[in-house]
């Protein structure tokens, strides 16, 4: 068995050690283009703000590793740069001699990732205009950020864009950030996101929103990014990190079928439509697990794990893949922005029924020291209660309860699972009732009709607004128009609430709004709870 | 509908606050026997030690908010001390007053949870032999540990007992831990705790396993334990903390039914053999959910949830409680040791049909400053891959990774399906194949038959034991007996390998002896691989 794989790092790589382990006499070849086979793409931004010191850990498999332990066959600055099908064989490029070969295959490994996107505006090709996918960008960025430069604009502002911001802030440079749509990380719905927006502006990064590059001037004293409103900023260097792009050019050029947006199209054991081909991680075009619509999210893991299925298929192992969930987690300045499943932006692009739910627990109990507010924000169907996405942001423990919740969705669990779900439990690490019960409590109680909401976004101007926190809460701000009834005194008070109004309660994170809820609602009061309480509501503004 | 409720903690509190919600005009009495009711219990050993500063913060829910928020008629020092069910009254005592009335009820919920165990032993009611179960304990052992003294015992190391060491260190005083069974924090299995014994000696604590207090003498220059081995303890006060018993003698007096080890029985939904009282919380027994056999977990979460369900139950709601998962974590000097599902060693107990795994990932990618070594074991079914346990220890993330594999527990998930999970993954939060996924592979390589491992405390003398770690690994320590070739020169060595032997191949922590193993099978060799190798070894040692 000849395995040929073109590419060598995320995908490519796990493909090609999984492949050795199943087989040690397979003949494996793993070409890739770059100077470094297995290096830690995800810690590039870290690297250039210094966070991680040595270079040398970038590496994650060094070749020597790859060839004497794996006995693999790795090749660098070997550009594939044509797959016959026909004679099953590609054409190599030594990108350092400039010769180019021919390898036959039996099996055909697909794994060149996404490149960033970089479109054609004047001026996007100059030096000072840089990109981070691989180590030499790394390098250049590196270079540039530690020469005592003071300003950089970051044009993008999804993972990369929000990673490169933080380390290039770690190098004392002033940081612009320029995002095309109205909100930063835009894989999160816009209002969970927008503490994170807030948060990196208190380290005196600046952010345009609705706003984007239309040229790049490289003049002597430094680069002007020309903005599509007329701005212009002047900026030592600008890193473009707009998204990233299939690189299945290669792969459509030999006649493999890719998908709209460009990723090749795979089946569930990642074979193309041949069956001798197969492609893996950031190149192709996956099926959302929860959707089942096709995605293309281009995350390490997955990559990791569609590699080794590829590899396992080959030799007859039974794996295969169940499509992404979009669980991400992104650091920003020590807070942490994480999600997983669909978000409501794409659920309703998708016409998909769902109902949600937002809590704003400490992520352990409040009487131990150092808890940390935390937003919960849960997507489920609005009759099965299956869960269909959760978005968290705040401090420590975001992760984990994503990564709970991330579970629970693969095994198709519910919300009532959740209210049920039995999790580590000491002060210093969660609460008696965990955020992830405490939403599957409240998003029960929507389903079981024991508490109606209404959103903030959906707030009727006809409603009355029944504030149930206390009067020095109310004082320090509160949704205009709202009445003040403290909940310990509600009871005695109903009089003082109209009978032919909606009433909308509310309190600080929607606790005491609930109480306040069933307290009407039993009195025969057209009431519903504002889900989240002020703090979304704060959140909307 | 009149509701009177035993107990006002966890469970007792939270069932009546759930009732409150469900029906805000039930008659709702909460009966407690101490000076508080709603308490952080599990916050005690943290005020001890100045962990928690304040001692408001562990009243989570003060009486007037209990009383004015949720309209609860709280009887704080009132005892209950007889239950009349053919009339469906009990009887209370004032303890304040002495006075005894009657109180009837509809509906009767016990939560009087468990009291700490004190068997008979000479001295253990002296005033310097300490419990730490409520306030007043706290109170006591605060003053004490604020007085100048130095020196502490703690009888049993269970979490209340370690956590009342680190606490009692916190306080600069040397602590002496007595414990009576070979490991300490029993319910995990003993291999897995060895580290957090070596850490918590590395704090000065002196551990004495198998070892026991038979008597304590009360003298003027101190205390005195006398041991079972004849040793004798000089100490300023002694804790003990050797588990708790259900406080069930009220029930089981009015003929309510217990289990062997006192627990009162109860359905899913919480009702006694009297359908109109109801247990919740450390009082009850309740069905184990992996093994589905009795069993008696104390633990907060458990409590606060059987509350909701017994109020839940009153009111019509359908939820049921589905068992415990023994979901446990302690912290321990920075430290931590978690677990979910079975231990092996219950197992064994139950003569379940168990396979296991180790793994010795960091938290994070090990390119990313700060990663941490944890420690992950999984046992699951043989054959189906269902996963019935896990454990880990370590620092940061421990607690992320158990609660992710007690979500899958109470999917009724497998290995497989950690394989596949798909979880957060940035360089300072997790991997590209997070240790779930890793201990997913390794399990189902195991059950697939491509990974034959053998374990620390099985490997046979007939064994030829394989080093395939580098020169330098072995010459720095290795398994007596064993022939070192690194795994880079294996397949050009493999005739200095016995055909006729079981080769026991070995690494730091298994994966390059997985590799080995790979390389052997494929050539003919009968070979296992040593689970967790080298790391693993060790810790049996
Ligand atoms: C700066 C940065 C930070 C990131 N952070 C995270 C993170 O925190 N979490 C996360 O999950 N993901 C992160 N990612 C994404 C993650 O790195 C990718 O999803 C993953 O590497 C994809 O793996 P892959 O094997 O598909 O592609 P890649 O890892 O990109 O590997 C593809 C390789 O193929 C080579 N190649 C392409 N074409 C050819 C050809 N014709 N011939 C030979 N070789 C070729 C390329 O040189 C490249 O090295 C990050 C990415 C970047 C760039
Ligand atoms: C120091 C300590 C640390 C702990 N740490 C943790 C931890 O980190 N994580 C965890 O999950 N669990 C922990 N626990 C266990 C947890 O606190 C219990 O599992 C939980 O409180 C049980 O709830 P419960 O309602 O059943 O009983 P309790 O909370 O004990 O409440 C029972 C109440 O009933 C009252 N009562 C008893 N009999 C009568 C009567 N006849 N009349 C009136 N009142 C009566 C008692 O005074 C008591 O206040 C800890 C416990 C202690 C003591
Ligand atoms: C380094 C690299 C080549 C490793 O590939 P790999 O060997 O498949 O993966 P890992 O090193 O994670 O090891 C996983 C294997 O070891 C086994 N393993 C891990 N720990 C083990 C243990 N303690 N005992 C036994 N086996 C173990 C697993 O079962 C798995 O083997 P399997 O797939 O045959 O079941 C590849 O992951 C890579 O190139 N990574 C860097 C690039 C990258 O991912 N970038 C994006 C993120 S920064
Ligand atoms: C304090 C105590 C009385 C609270 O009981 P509780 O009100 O049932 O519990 P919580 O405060 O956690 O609130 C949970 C309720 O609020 C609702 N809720 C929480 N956040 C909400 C939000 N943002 N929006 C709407 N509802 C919300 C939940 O749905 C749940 O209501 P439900 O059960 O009717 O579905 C009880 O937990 C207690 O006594 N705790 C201290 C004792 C203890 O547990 N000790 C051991 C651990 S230290």
């Amino acid at each position: 068995m000849k395995i040929v794989i073109v590419g060598g790092v995320a995908g490519g790589a796990s493909a090609a050690a999984r492949a050795r382990r199943l087989c040690d006499n397979a003949e494996i070849i793993v070409l890739e283009r770059g100077h470094y086979p297995s290096f830690a793409n995800c810690g590039l931004p870290y690297y250039v703000g210094g966070k991680i010191q040595s270079r040398n850990k970038l590496l994650v498999a060094p070749i020597d590793m790859l060839r004497q332990r794996h006995r693999l066959d790795v090749r660098i600055r070997s550009e594939v740069v044509q797959i016959d099908r026909d004679n099953k064989q590609v054409s190599v490029r030594n990108l350092e001699s400039g010769e180019e070969y021919t390898e036959t295959y039996d099996k055909l490994i697909i794994a060149t990732g996404a490149s960033p996107f970089r479109p054609p505006l004047p001026g996007i090709d100059g030096p000072r205009v840089l990109e981070l996918r691989d180590l030499n960008d790394a390098d250049r960025m590196y270079e540039l950020a530690t020469s005592g430069v003071t300003r950089a604009t970051i044009v993008g502002a999804g993972f990369i864009g929000i990673e490169v911001a933080e380390n290039l802030v770690r190098r004392g440079i002033h940081t612009t950030i320029v995002e095309l749509s109205e909100q930063v990380l835009p894989p999160w719905d816009q209002e969970m996101i927008a503490p994170i927006d807030e948060h990196i502006r208190a380290q005196g990064v600046d952010i345009l929103l609705g706003e984007s590059a239309t040229s790049f001037d490289d003049g002597p004293d430094g680069l002007t990014i020309n903005l599509k409103s007329g701005q212009a900023l002047k900026s030592d260097f600008a890193v473009v990190c707009i998204g990233v792009r299939p690189e299945s050019q290669l792969a459509a050029d030999a006649g493999i079928q890719c998908g709209d947006r460009g990723g090749i199209i795979v089946t569930d054991q990642m074979q193309t439509n041949d069956p001798d081909i197969y492609a893996v991680g950031d190149v192709t075009q996956v099926s959302c697990f929860v959707s089942k619509t096709p995605t293309q999210i281009p995350l390490a893991g997955p990559a990791n794990r569609q590699g080794r299925i590829a590899a396992d298929h080959i030799f007859g192992r039974q794996s295969s893949y169940r499509g992404t969930q979009g669980t991400a987690v992104v650091g920003v300045f020590e807070k942490t922005a994480a999600m997983t499943g669909l978000s409501e932006k794409q659920l309703k692009r998708l016409d998909i029924d769902y109902e949600k739910v937002y809590i704003h627990p400490a992520n352990h109990a409040g009487y131990y020291p150092g808890a940390e507010a935390l937003t919960l924000k849960l997507i489920y169907a609005p009759k099965t209660g299956v869960i269909l996405g959760a978005q968290a942001v705040g401090g420590d423990g975001v992760d984990k309860r994503i990564d709970v919740i991330a579970m629970a969705i693969q095994g198709g669990m519910t919300v009532e699972d959740l209210e049920e779900a039995e999790l580590c439990y000491a002060p210093q690490y969660g609460h008696a009732k965990d955020p992830i019960n405490m939403a599957g409590f409240v998003a029960a109680g929507v389903i079981r009709g024991d508490q109606p909401v209404v959103h903030v976004d959906s707030i009727d101007p006809q409603m009355f607004l029944l504030d149930v926190r206390s009067e020095a809460e109310f004082a320090a701000g509160h949704i205009p128009g709202a009445t003040n009834i403290p909940i310990e005194v509600l009871r005695e008070h109903t009089d003082e609430v109209p009978k032919d109004k909606t009433i909308a309660a509310y309190c600080k994170v929607g606790q005491r709004g609930y109480l306040a809820t069933r307290v009407l609602m039993q009195r025969g009061f057209n009431v519903v709870n504002i889900s989240g309480g002020y703090t979304s509501w704060l959140r909307s503004q």
